[in-house]
C-alpha cells in the first residue's frame, strides 16, 4: 500500500513536512475530531481491537485514521491526510501527509467511495456486535433480498429521506440497510459497496455480513447521529427477536 | 415552528440580546443543569442520536433543549427560553432567548403540558430502549388496557403517589404507567399526552408506543431519579420476561 | 425519625457545628470515600434513582450516606456521623453530625447490624438488577432453602470463609448468600437482616427478596471488593440461567 | 510466597530501595502503563472484585501487578519487578523491587510461562463473564476435544496467525483457543497452561475453564488489542448462542 508515481506537485509518503495539516487550535478540525470520535466509539464497543475507522473530508482534503492504532489512544498526529482529486488510480494511493509509524487504513479505498459517490462529509466504520448480529439473523432467516428493515420506531426518524431528497424518515416509513458479502481483504469491499450505492441510491449506510457497518453522512454530525441511531435499531432489533417481537409492523 | 407576532414586550425569534437568561455561574442554573443532565443522560443511552431531551421550568421561565443536538455536546449557549404565561396559542410560540443555530424542539408542547397541566418543575423525554421494548410488549400481550404494571419491587418507591398526594409509593403498591400510540410528529402527541395525564391523575410519567418515555417531577431532582427508577424497572421488566418471571405478583 | 432525647455530651440533631467531622484533605477519610464509592456504584447502575447506599465505620464512628440522594452527586458535607456505642434504643437515633438538607437513611439500622454483630467496617446496600433477578429466580424454583448458591467460580475466592475464620473461600466451595423477604419499611428489615447474620454465621451477605442486597467487610477495601465479586455471580448467574446451565455442578 | 535465598547480586523482598524502578515520566514506562491498563479493565468488568491481573516484560525485567489490589486504583508504587533471568526455581520468587503492603500475585508464574515459553512482552489475565460464559457453554456441548472454535468473523483478522508465522489470521481462518481445567490455586495451572502452549503452538491466548483467560502478546499494544478482539468474539459467540447461531459456518 505504499505510495507508487508520486506527483511532482505532492509531498511524498511518509513526508511529515506536512504536518501543519493536522496541527490546529480549533476542536472541530478534522485531525482533532477524528480522535475525539474514535474514543467515543471505543467506549461504545464500535472499533474494539483496532477495529474499524472514520474518515472525516473537508473540500478536497480527506482527513483518515491509521491501520492498527487503539482508537482510544488516538492522537491527531496519528492521522493521513490525501486529496481526494489526486486520487485517480485506486491501486495508487497519494498521501499529502502521512504519520510517522503506522500504515494507512484498508477502509480508505471504502471511505472514498462515500467521499466520490455521496458526496459526504463523513465516513464511520464499526465492528458493532448489533451490526453484526443483525447480519447473522438476515442470513438466518434465509430471506430472498439482503436487506434490514424496520419501520414503526420512532428513532427511524433520525435517518435522512435520501441523498437527493430533504428531509428525514417519517416514523411509518421502513428504513432499509442492505448488506453485503464479506470479503478476505477490505479493500475488495469497495466493488460491492458501490454496487449497493448505485443499488439503494437513498442508503446511508452498507451493512457488511459478519463485519460490522458503513455509514456516512453529509456532515460529522449527521454521519455520527445516523450511526448512534441505527446502532441503536440494530440492538433494539437483536432485543426484538430474543423476545418475538417482529421488525415490521403495519400501522396505519 | 418560526416565531409568529411577536408581542411588543418580548424579544422576536433568534434574538441573542437576552444571553443573559442562560449565562451563569451558578451550577444549578437551569442553562447549566440542562447540558449536564443530557450528557448524563446520552451514557445512558437514552438520548441517542439527537433523539429525546430535557426542559426546566423556574417561576414562568421554560429552558429547553433544542431539536437535533447531539445531547453529549450540548452547551448552555444553545438553550431556549420562553415564559410559559406568554404561550397562549399552541400554534404560536414565543421565545424570550433562541440559540443563533438549532430550531425548537419538536417536544416543547409536550413539556408545556407538564409545566401547565402538572405544574412540574422538569420534565425529561428519552427513547429508552428498555422503554420501547416494554410498549412493544404490552402490544404483544393483546392486554386490554394499555399500562405498564409492576409490584413488589423495591424500586417502586422511588416514585411519588400522585400529584395532590404527598409521600411516595409503597413497596406492595402497583406502579402504573400508561402507553399512548406514537404519531408520525412528535407535537402531534400532545393531545394523547395531556389526555393520558388527565385519565391517570397520579402518574408522572407517560410511554409513547415504539418511541419512548416522558417523565416529570417538581424538581429536576424528581424527574431525573423517577426518570432512573423507571428505566431501571423497564430493563428489569424486560429481562423478567426473557426469565418467565411474572410482572405482577401477589405478596401480602 | 427525628432525634429525641439528646443525650447532654452529643450535639443535638441537625447541629452542623460538628462539621470537622466530614472535613478532611486525606482521600481515605469516610466523608471523602463515601461519595467517591457511591458514584462509582451509581455507574455501576447499583444506586439507581437514589437507592441502596453506603456506610463506614471508624472506630466508634459511623459515617453514612443521607437518604434521598443522587448517589453520583452526593459531597462530604451531605454525610451524616453517629457514635456506635451511644445507639442504645433502636428508635432513637443519635446524630453526631447531621447534613444542613436530607433525611437519614431508612438503611441505617440495617448497617449498624453490620457494625455491631459482624464488627465490619463498611456496609454496601444495592438496588443491583442482577442481586434481584437472583430472589426471583429462586422464588420461581420453589426451593426449600431461601439461599443462593454456586460453585466452581473462580470469582467465588473473592469472598472471606466467615467472621472468625481466616483466609477466603477456595474455587470447590460453595458460596451461599441467604435471603430474607423485602418488607414495606427498609427498617423493618432489621430483625430477619439479624436472624440470617445469626442462622448464617460465615456470611457476608444477605440477599433481600425484589430488593438488592446488603454486604459488609472488615473493610472497605473488603466491602467493596466483596460486593463486586457477588454482582459479578450474580449477573453471571442470571446468565447461566438464560443458557440452561446450572449454578452448582460436581467436579472435585 | 516469600522470597528465600535472595542472592548477593539482587535486592532482598520488601527492599523498597529500588523504588527508581517503578518512578517513570514516561507514561509508556511500564509502571505507569499496567495502573493505566487495568483502570480500563476495570470498567470493562475484566478485572472485578480483585481479579485478573496485567504484567509486562522489557527485556529482563518483568513488571507485575500485585495480588489483592482494587484494579482501578492502582498507582505505579504497587507494582513488583523481577529479573526474568533470575527466575530459576519456580518455588523461589526473587523480587528486585516489592511495594511496601500486598503480596505477589498468584498469576506471577503464568505470566512468566508466557514471556519464557512465547518470549511475549506483556500478558493479560481477566475474569471476564464472556470468557467463562464460554467454557461453560463448550462444557454443556460435551465436545471432545477443549477448544473454542470460530471462524467467517472479521474481528478474527485481529489476532497474530502464530508465534513463529507472520501476520494476521484471515477472515475465513478458524481461531482457536484452548480451554485447560481450573485448580484450586492459581499457580498450579502453570503445568497445563504450558501443556497447551506446547500443544497449540500457534496460540497467543489460552481459556481457564470457569474461570477467564490468559492473553499474551509481544507487546502491551499486541496483548491488549487481542485481549479485546477476543473478548468481543467471546460475547458474540455468547449472543450467537442465544439466538441460535452457529459459531462455525462454512463460507468459501
Amino acid at each position: 500500500m505504499a505510495v507508487i508515481g508520486t506527483p511532482p506537485q505532492l509531498e511524498p509518503a511518509k513526508n511529515t513536512s506536512n504536518d501543519h495539516l493536522v496541527k490546529s487550535d480549533d476542536s472541530q478540525h478534522p485531525a482533532n475530531l477524528i480522535p475525539e470520535l474514535c474514543a467515543k466509539f471505543w467506549h461504545l464497543g464500535w472499533v474494539t481491537g483496532t477495529g474499524g475507522g472514520a474518515s472525516i473530508r473537508q473540500d478536497d482534503l480527506v482527513y483518515l485514521a491509521p491501520s492498527g492504532v487503539q482508537k482510544e489512544l488516538m492522537k491527531p498526529e496519528d492521522i493521513y491526510v490525501l486529496s481526494l482529486k489526486a486520487q485517480t488510480d485506486p491501486k495508487q494511493r497519494i498521501y499529502l501527509r502521512s504519520p510517522p509509524s503506522f500504515k494507512p487504513s484498508q477502509c480508505t479505498p471504502l471511505f472514498l467511495a462515500a467521499f466520490n459517490k455521496r458526496n459526504a462529509g463523513c465516513c464511520i466504520h464499526t465492528h458493532s456486535q448489533w451490526a453484526v448480529l443483525i447480519t447473522l439473523l438476515l442470513e438466518q432467516s434465509g430471506a430472498e433480498t439482503d436487506i434490514f428493515e424496520i419501520n414503526n420506531i420512532e428513532q427511524i426518524k433520525g435517518f435522512g429521506r435520501g441523498c437527493q431528497k430533504t428531509g428525514n424518515l417519517g416514523y411509518h416509513d421502513t428504513l432499509r440497510i442492505p448488506v453485503i458479502e464479506n470479503t478476505p481483504f477490505e479493500e475488495d469491499l469497495t466493488d460491492s459497496l458501490e454496487a449497493a450505492m448505485d443499488k439503494y441510491t437513498d442508503t446511508y449506510a452498507v451493512l457488511v455480513r459478519r463485519h460490522g457497518i458503513y455509514v456516512w453522512g453529509e456532515t460529522v454530525h449527521k454521519a455520527k447521529t445516523q450511526c448512534e441511531s441505527l446502532d441503536y435499531l440494530f440492538q433494539l432489533a437483536v432485543e426484538m427477536k430474543k423476545l418475538s417481537l417482529p421488525w415490521l409492523s403495519n400501522i396505519a
